[in-house]
């Protein structure tokens, strides 16, 4: 079937640029069969790709942390990106890139010693960052648990499990995020964002151990140079983020979006800029 | 491609029986993407599914757990898994049932609004059960950790990174099978086994709340009328485990299966019988 919205729609499947109504995915690939892969998000606006080194950084640390060899080289993903976004005609829009990277087929069970050559997929599609104007309203998922003994809790594996279960449960609370708890009761990250809180003149951010994805956006904020407040990483609890000064959620399509409601009680907004400087 | 080894093999792919080359996943699938789904393994001998009403059973609490309503009835489940032994040629042998079950094509983003019907797929393959002779060589993973406090961790969800993480290590190390600590540093269970161990004239396997996956053998061991050692859940610590008179793991392809080595060091091996009795 294909998409209703764009009939000729390209994505880019192991090294050949198809339509993707003709881009199909092995039953025996272990990507499907046991979140055996990784995948990344990155904005492009206006054709231009956003902090690309820096995911392809990450991507590939996430392939070694999933013992993942590919060989892909970040010169030729750039390539097939610009490749994609033409052809796509997004050149002049907002854009979503999803790479997607699995060990490709396998056989029965969890040793993938036959594995071949990897799946790798790109689409890159049309967004839409408006709902970036409005402040964000946040629970923290009473469902699930963020596994901070597990290496994939600071990865983008395919295993989204647990954040897709926190997500709904925000959506069925009429929140936009959920947050998640580690197995210590500490704030770890959301389904899809990091989490800043400002407390007195400083700004905390969760250490990577609390079971925090290593997110680009939160990052680029940890190496400024001159930040306008000092950042920190420090664990955090629910009581220190209900009781802040401001809460922010960040990530890649977003950047840093302030959080009006935390379980569904109204907290202070801060301007981005009081907190961070010009970032 | 087809398997080197079957060019007539079928599956069943959404409720049609098909060749399994020509059984493609959409490349928006959202067990590809995201993780999002279950699955079940079960064995077939001679033709007959082994505990057929407690994997479905297991499949459709799953399936909950997810919030992914499939409408998938029991009576149906077993009519297409017989087609699929017949026409597979697998009556007379030893074979793997895997049903995997996914909430089907999804736009970008965690939430599955717009999902429409679920992804099933049905596998039935031959499977060697002469492995299961030899005592298993069995590693306490030091790479990864059982999420005890995520719903996933007791059901087969298709978020199996951290199994494959620690299956490779034991890999690595010579051994067959890795068991998981959860964030408590209890033992929770292997990489596709429950674990069990005899002290004294009492078996313990952890509770399910310890990061347990809820599994078929081992949910027969706890109900069996008149077990010949006293089975109890309770949590037990790699020292434990160490220290027991016997340990076992257990699966519906191997059924319970003696342990030779914990961590590289010879343990004694206990006869299945004078352990467990007559199951």
């Amino acid at each position: 079937m294909s998409q209703n919205n764009n009939s000729s729609h390209y994505v880019w499947l192991n090294n050949r640029i198809i339509p993707e109504n003709s881009a199909h995915i092995s039953k025996e690939d272990r990507g499907f069969l046991l979140g055996d892969g990784v995948f990344d998000t990155m904005a492009a606006i206006q054709g231009q790709p956003i902090e690309a080194e820096l995911h392809f950084q990450r991507l590939s640390e996430n392939c070694a942390i999933m013992n993942l060899n590919t060989g892909y080289e970040q010169g030729r993903w750039l390539q097939q990106i610009e490749e994609l976004i033409n052809k796509n005609n997004l050149g002049h829009k907002y854009a979503s890139i999803r790479t997607t990277i699995t060990r490709g087929r396998g056989q029965r069970g969890l040793l993938p010693a036959k594995c071949k050559s990897p799946t790798i997929l790109i689409t890159a599609k049309a967004f839409d960052p408006h709902f970036m104007a409005r402040p964000a309203r946040v629970i923290i998922s009473t469902k699930t648990r963020r596994n901070e003994g597990s290496p994939l809790s600071q990865i983008k594996s395919l295993n989204y499990g647990d954040n897709i279960i926190a997500r709904m449960e925000a959506a069925e609370l009429g929140a936009d995020e959920a947050l998640l708890l580690n197995n210590k009761s500490l704030i770890s990250c959301g389904t899809s964002s990091n989490v800043f809180i400002a407390v007195n003149d400083e700004v905390y951010t969760p250490p990577l151990s609390d079971g925090v994805l290593n997110g680009i956006v939160r990052r680029k904020i940890l190496s400024m140079a001159a930040p306008k407040s000092k950042i920190i990483e420090k664990s955090i609890t629910a009581e220190d983020a209900e009781n802040a000064k401001a809460v922010f959620i960040t990530n890649s399509l977003i950047g840093i979006r302030p959080v009006s409601h935390l379980n569904g009680v109204e907290i202070p907004i801060a301007e981005i800029s009081d907190i961070f400087g010009d970032i």
